[in-house]
């Protein structure tokens, strides 16, 4: 299959199809219009982020359940399970460890990191808390592949640079600071408060 | 103050820096640059996302830290509490209610609602989970002006639907599908484990 650039947001629509596929019998047969009623994207969209990765289905009858879902999942990668280390164990990371969302989709968070010393070797989650000195040598002890930073703006950079030198690759950032990613590293920043904040703004804005 | 249409990253950026502000002694006077040393975005950005909002501190000499923060804060309509609703007690919702993130920022969850029996009058975080049936009643009661949905793909729609009918104007979604919201209401999608499929597509593709 030739490498196409795949949009991010195909890649996104790609996980919400997974997931409305998942709620499905393996052995319908479903067209674009049905998975549009499910996800809320247009048929036309659904068909077009589909052309990305080549065939799909038969033309006129619509794809099977179990094979489109298998697909999309071997190119979103996960048809096979993650190992994940969490670096940051305040409150958003503890919330992170208790999340079982991440586990179900095959997103395994095997090893916890902190530099606070009275957090370093306790359990939470069943996860004994590591020191943040040790990441480099536990990312290759435990085949981690992908990081989740829940660290404070200001421990982000050096949190960020000490995943990368450990052979880590993808990284998702909840730090509210802005960081840049070596090439040939994958970085995705999540700002849960300045979602709401967006939220305030909108709400302070349309009333004044 | 005229209204200007400001993009949504630049709210999402004038969050970062007063974050980054609320490390600094008030008596303080920074400069754009010093801002960019502690957020990560240039000098000149931040000077661009200032101007949607009138002038701010003094040419050539910098702002003064508690001003500048104060006033970012005013913009955000964070110098005021907001009273939250987290609708789905899942995995995710009690994770939610455990953050403190948004609490710290001033987004006080101060109701949480389930459709399923057993949860519901249960206690979690010092907050009985209600009906999702009361939402309407609740957010009157309790003067609520956002929503968080935590609830499952399937029943994202309805919840939604009840939120905007029981007068809720902001809404964070969590739940992997597209809501289409109705004129005058500000609706922001956050799709954590789609956030993840984005790393695991990055990683699967570069190794194949």
């Amino acid at each position: 299959m030739p490498f196409r650039k795949v949009p991010a947001l195909t890649v996104s629509r790609l996980s919400v199809y997974h997931r409305a596929l998942s709620t499905l019998p393996d052995e319908w047969i479903i067209s674009s219009e049905e998975i549009s009623d499910l996800t809320g994207y247009t048929a036309a969209q659904i068909r077009r982020d589909l052309t990305y990765f080549g065939q799909f289905g038969t033309p006129g009858r619509g794809y099977i359940v179990a094979e489109l879902r298998q697909r999309i999942g071997h190119i979103l990668g996960i048809d096979q399970d993650w190992k994940v280390a969490l670096v940051g164990i305040g409150h958003l990371g503890s919330a992170l460890l208790a999340y079982q969302g991440f586990c179900e989709r095959g997103f395994n968070i095997v090893a916890a990191f902190d530099n606070d010393i009275t957090k370093i070797g306790k359990k939470w989650e069943g996860i004994v808390i590591e020191d943040i000195s040790r990441l480099a040598e536990s990312a290759v002890e435990k085949d981690i592949q992908m990081g989740i930073l829940a660290v404070p703006a200001k421990a982000a950079r050096e949190a960020f640079d000490l995943a990368v030198a450990a052979g880590i690759k993808a990284i998702l950032n909840f730090a509210p600071v802005r960081l840049t990613p070596p090439e040939g590293i994958q970085l995705i920043n999540v700002d849960l408060a300045a979602e709401m904040e967006r939220l305030s703004f909108f709400l302070a804005r349309s009333r004044s």
